[in-house]
């Protein structure tokens, strides 16, 4: 099977870096997942820890809104800003609960310096930069999950994780998925125009892209105990 | 009658200020909305100026989610962003239509150096300093709105600009004020504890709400032909 | 005479903003300074308004550093905030207690609405935008007081605000506004490639430079009494 | 011997994660600079990082400059931003040179996730807070090793790394940590009042202080081969 097809600029941004997104992307968390191998252990860490991340996730989107360029960048940004505090939030929240971690706890999660890194990188180079280095930045989460959970849900193995792979494959994130793609190249296009990948500036954006990535693979080691 | 109750935090803010205050909210064009004395050629140019403002003012509410410090501070402007958004925008777009100003001449509108002023000067606050600097520079235009919506809707008289008084003085808008009201409030319970005014903190706030309002009555010259 | 040249980006931006450029750099305030017609009132405000725009004027440079991309970027915005704080600051404190207005008095000047626009405004975009972002908005100050002072100082007339035109008209001064103009071509060039004025991303950069252009002559207002 | 006073903010705050500054000020690898066990390839891994970490140290000190409050604090922190960017940093790749590692290989170093932690982190806190967050997320690093700096000096082991405690124990480095400690107990003064622990606000920042310097002791393992 081939990757799903999110934008030109995510598959020109994932392939300059071709090492560290398989790093990520196969990740032994990965596989774990996808065999059911992975502790229990090793995911309620990695799911008190992403409830941290959501919540910068969410900060960092809100970040994409101030820097938009248009109506259409704001309200896409903000929709997705939306999305994360008014659902995805919740249903954490509720998958947390189920698994045995109380709200109250998951609040009081202290951030591992893995966790740090991803989201204050993401953030600063938001703060930085402009509307393409954040996007840039972002790409790696938001895409990367979508790559993985297309991959793992045609596998259609028999998983505990089950749950996680239908979150991600599904339609819905799917579709969001190409949609994000959508607002990269457009937003590439309204500003670098054509031929983007023959300025320095791609490369500065493909640097973001892969140092973002870097930093996911990272994050899954939170996720082995 | 009595000014609306929106908080602590206003009340003592707009009293400390109270001359600007006056010049804001019982200025001429205010007055010319109230009698139906405003040329309809100032209202127009109010709205087209008013467009780009509110692009500008959720782009602010959007900073706030960022800065927030709570899971309920980022719920609280992420919702007035959607709304601002997905909802005000479109009815103010409608409002400009039907007075003859088009979706496109809108967008294409110049903004104003008083224009400028104000939502520059609210952003860069909010970049530059934190959550409550960010509202200190915001409260202004959220509860004056407010205030002046709910004294011309009790002198329920006679003008063409009836459903601009409506929108302010009605149950809708005065419920966002004190929820925005209480939202301040706690955010600064939050973090300047029971007694902020006796703080040097309090005079930097305080110093913000009074320049926003500054500007706020020199936006008003705007809609003055 | 001719312009100074202050490199290609600056000569590009300025020429596609001929209106406002001229009413900027030939404003009433500014004939006033070269014939000596300027009341003395006046030139003081202008002087009260200017600290505090110098003030803002240093953190905007210093933004650039943080926003800068190399250590040779970062080098000269450094010693460009370096020379503003340690140096032109105590030489503008000088001169006003010169002309009669006390340190105290400068510090406690409430920023007028034109001041607070243009210094907001180029705050702001340094910090939505990136490094070019921020230089197209700086440009307009830092080089149209460069070519205004080179006219003026060309024209050597009988004035007594030979001082100010010395000063911008002088050799360190022109010299400053050259190596400002190569910092410019250079970070363009590091980041859109050779041929920058075909892409989109252009049109903004002159957009930040035309306005912040008009606000420049905006502020000029401040100089008559 | 007892640890030098750098201030009252520093000591409470210090002395409020107690647990953490010990794992980063009597880190392993402190503990082999002071008795020589350190391996040199570590330390010249330490020299790499350490020379991207110094960019963004200088970055965040100079948006302290755009956060500042008054003049004094602009001059503070603009003369640390001066002197790490035309000094410390010179001197920083003079030391690498003679250790061998040649200015394009410094230039050219991998960020490692570590080092991206601490530095973003930092960056993110200045960004998203006020001029006492940045402060408070600066002040374990400087403040830190200077706490080193004192102990190591005052040991006079025998140790190849004699110039490094020499650096950070000597006088110059120690009057600086003083005057530090002065910028942040006044900034907190001018903030907070004479008794900013009794607020919700200290908590805040000292939360800063105590995540920063966790991210310090991340930061050691990259000089552990």
């Amino acid at each position: 099977m081939s990757a799903p097809d999110y934008g030109r600029s995510f598959a020109l941004w994932r392939d300059a870096c071709a090492d560290p997104w398989q790093a990520y992307t196969r990740h032994a968390f990965v596989e774990g997942l996808a065999d059911g191998s992975l502790p229990r252990e090793g995911f309620l860490n990695y799911l008190r820890q992403d409830y941290v991340f959501l919540i910068n996730f969410a900060r960092a989107w809100s970040l994409a809104v101030v820097k938009a360029g248009s109506m259409a960048e704001m309200q896409a940004a903000s929709a997705t800003v939306h999305g994360l505090l008014h659902g995805e939030m919740a249903l954490h929240t509720g998958i947390c609960e189920a698994a045995g971690i109380p709200r109250a706890a998951l609040a009081a999660t202290e951030e591992a310096p893995q966790n740090l890194a991803y989201t204050r990188y993401v953030l600063e180079v938001g703060y930085s930069g402009d509307f393409l280095d954040l996007l840039a930045a972002l790409a790696p989460c938001v895409l990367g999950y979508g790559e993985i959970g297309a991959r793992l849900i045609a596998q259609d193995r028999d998983t505990p994780y089950r749950d996680w792979i239908e979150t991600y494959g599904g339609a819905g994130y799917q579709q969001m998925c190409r949609d994000t793609g959508t607002l990269i190249d457009r937003a590439v296009a309204d500003r670098l125009g054509p031929a983007p990948e023959t300025l320095p500036r791609w490369g500065q954006l493909a640097h973001r892209f892969a140092t973002a990535t870097r930093l996911e693979a990272v994050f899954w080691e939170l996720g082995q105990p």
